[in-house]
């Protein structure tokens, strides 16, 4: 495939994936395919002559489509939200044509110095403390991680040298094994310092675990990975109270600010911690400008070498829809997870199982495990919307997360419309059958 | 933006990218720029107000092109090559419309499966013992990781619970901090059993190795980053003997088979060596298909939680380019190393450095390390070509990548005659100032 004829078919693309997203109510939510239903559908290995563009073209509805569970439909109300929005895949194009790997700031300047003008931008967006901002002389600043997972593994991984490099300057008796053993670290049952848990989307309080950290030397990581997209918002803000004691702080723009996944922002207070820990310097990959500090290598504030031009999503995204435009897609779905708990109130089979703070709902029939479990079932039978499960303190409670960058009320009444008569039907059922019993 | 400014928009992006990509020879390698240059030319925060396509996109070639390093530039010859191609940039583009995150079976069936046949495809393409494969009922299969080092630190996390659980077995008085203590990772200077280094794309003897590796219960990653691409043409195919012995392997389409960034290709012969170490189950994650053994939920193969369907970019090439197609494109590349090679050698004033097995030609100017650092400063400050240095055996030594797609002979002849009249030029000065002294 040439240039010419990427034109036409990159245009044929685009139509596509607009149509695919302007009409994605129209298909079912979740997929009706068993395990291994596409193995048999396709070759048992690569063709040896090149296929046409027709061909596969033909195969993404044929093979693709029917296995796929559509987060972007409006009826998707499971996990938390995975990004999306016009001006990201337009960055993600662009990104991909320039296709330059940015390991170094010689590897592509415009790679590297985007990044950290993007994350500075951000985390004024959130009003982070200034040390966690590159700014022009700062200590601090921010890195984009593929994931929330790989942001507190770094963390970990430069608290633990840090800690292990304290204690062998005032003990240098010990040797590393022996100081691994006896390192710990802190969690709560949804891990590390977290804003916004995944179950319930609870918060931890920072303005009491921040100073017990700070006095005991202990590296303190901010996971607010759903929830730190929310602090744009000035009215959502206190729930960041007490960052300024943290050591790394780390979101998700990917779950809920419009910039598709992956773009996990992190802020640390120091960035000597994670080049510290992480510095590799082989000669191919040295270049004049390191040694005069002018320069970040963001390849020592990361795990893998290689890394994407991802700050154009973010470039994109906060100049097309601006921090007003962000800030109504937040309240939005705030709102709708309201509606949705008002619903659920008024209705006395159901009860709310965590305080709902932002866009997700824990509800349940008042009852058994069982039979919420049964209540589940019915609905991911149904396939008409699509929710997860999650335990809170040995219940089983359905979550109800707005996720869509396009659901609106009607989607909103509609699940809950379609949650109760399932119910209505499950009690029915289940008194029989109790009854017989 | 909505549907319809993203089908006008979007096309003019594919424009963009298709006249960027063609007229890239136009463009100078490696760019003016010095370390600050990007952060005066953009406002200090995120605008308030939304600001129009119009204004971002005229930005592009304003503020991030004078910043870009162009990896696909024919006259790019440093580090290793970026793949890229149209049909893998096609495939970015549905990947990115269909938005989804696929952590579990459930959470995108599609984009599970078609992971697992991709990967079986490429195995089958470099003849990977059946074992690596997941086939209908093996107990191995393919990964889609990020890069080489996620791969390289996955399988040492995976080896080192393996060994302490074996070890915690025999051994139950020892505590998991003395057998971490004891751990030993055996490593080359180029680490772990690699085939293609980087500084000089060597090969680590695998059939002495892997006897011993599997003697002596150790853990064996093969690291075959940019080599193994290569592997799917037979008359390389050998340099890959011994893999058999290996635990783990593990080489990136994204280098150097045509699939853009990212793509790293993993298997492992025991899957549950992987999930048995990475393993994950809230109950939000849960699905009613998982206790079937029938599905795989790759989240437990990897650091991260999400992931993109990246097996989309895969499919594409494959078909579209077919294995002869991809052959051909390794084939150019080697032969353009030795018509390199070729120059290097008719030219009596220079020395080749390692044999040149693939796309690699390491060389430099018979004589000190000094007079070959001013040879790549004067190539480096002239930007005609790019290319990078690296050390082999105490000695300063240039390397000679094959990169881009597009690169031809007369790219080659042009980049030589570059380099010769940059050496004439500087033997000249040298001789005389070393005269003078």
């Amino acid at each position: 495939m040439d240039a010419a004829e990427f034109r036409k078919r990159g245009k044929e693309m685009v139509d596509y994936v607009a149509d695919y997203l302007e009409k994605i109510d129209k298909r079912q939510v979740f997929p009706d395919v068993e395990p291994g239903y596409l193995r048999p559908l396709i070759p048992d290995c690569a063709p040896q002559d090149p296929e046409s563009f027709e061909d596969v073209f033909k195969d993404i509805e044929k093979i693709i489509m029917p296995g796929v569970t559509h987060w972007h439909s409006p009826y998707f109300f499971a996990y938390f939200p995975a990004a999306s929005s016009f001006p990201a895949l337009l960055a993600d194009m662009l990104c991909g044509g320039i296709g330059c790997v940015g390991f170094s700031w010689a590897a592509s300047p415009a790679c590297t110095e985007l990044e950290t003008v993007m994350l500075d931008w951000l985390g004024k967006m959130i009003n982070l403390p200034e040390e966690f901002l590159a700014g022009k002389h700062s200590q601090g600043g921010g890195v984009i991680q593929g994931s929330a997972s790989e942001a507190t593994l770094i963390s970990l991984l430069a608290a633990r040298t840090k800690t292990i490099r304290r204690v062998q300057s005032e003990k240098p008796e010990l040797t590393e094994a022996d100081i691994m053993g006896r390192l710990v670290a802190y969690a709560s049952d949804q891990f590390c310092a977290t804003l916004g848990t995944t179950p319930c989307c609870s918060f931890d309080k920072l303005l009491e675990l921040g100073p017990i950290c700070n006095k005991e030397n202990i590296w303190m990581h901010i996971d607010a990975a759903y929830a730190g997209s929310a602090f744009i918002c000035p009215e959502f803000r206190h729930l960041l109270n007490g960052v300024e004691f943290a050591d790394s702080f780390n979101f998700n723009p990917h779950k809920w600010l419009l910039v598709n996944f992956d773009c996990s922002a992190m802020w640390v207070k120091k960035r000597s911690d994670l080049t510290g820990a992480f510095k590799l310097e082989p000669l191919y990959l040295q270049h004049h400008h390191q040694e005069s500090g002018l320069v970040t290598d963001y390849r020592h504030w990361q795990i893998p070498l290689g890394r994407r031009f991802r700050s154009l999503k973010l470039w994109f995204v906060l100049r097309m829809y601006g921090v007003t435009g962000l800030q109504e897609h937040i309240r939005k779905h705030v709102r709708l997870s309201h509606q949705f708990e008002h619903l659920v109130l008024q209705d006395e089979r159901f009860e709310t199982c965590a305080e709902v703070v932002l866009g997700l709902v824990c509800f349940r029939l008042k009852g058994s495990n069982e039979l919420n479990k049964a209540l589940l079932k019915s609905i991911t039978e149904a396939k008409k919307i699509h929710l997860v499960p999650c335990h809170l303190r040995e219940k089983f409670v359905l979550r109800f997360a707005i996720c869509s960058r396009t659901v609106e009320s009607t989607h909103i009444k509609f699940a809950w419309q379609h949650i109760s008569q399932l119910a209505t039907d499950l009690l029915k059922t289940w008194e029989q059958k109790h009854h017989q019993q």
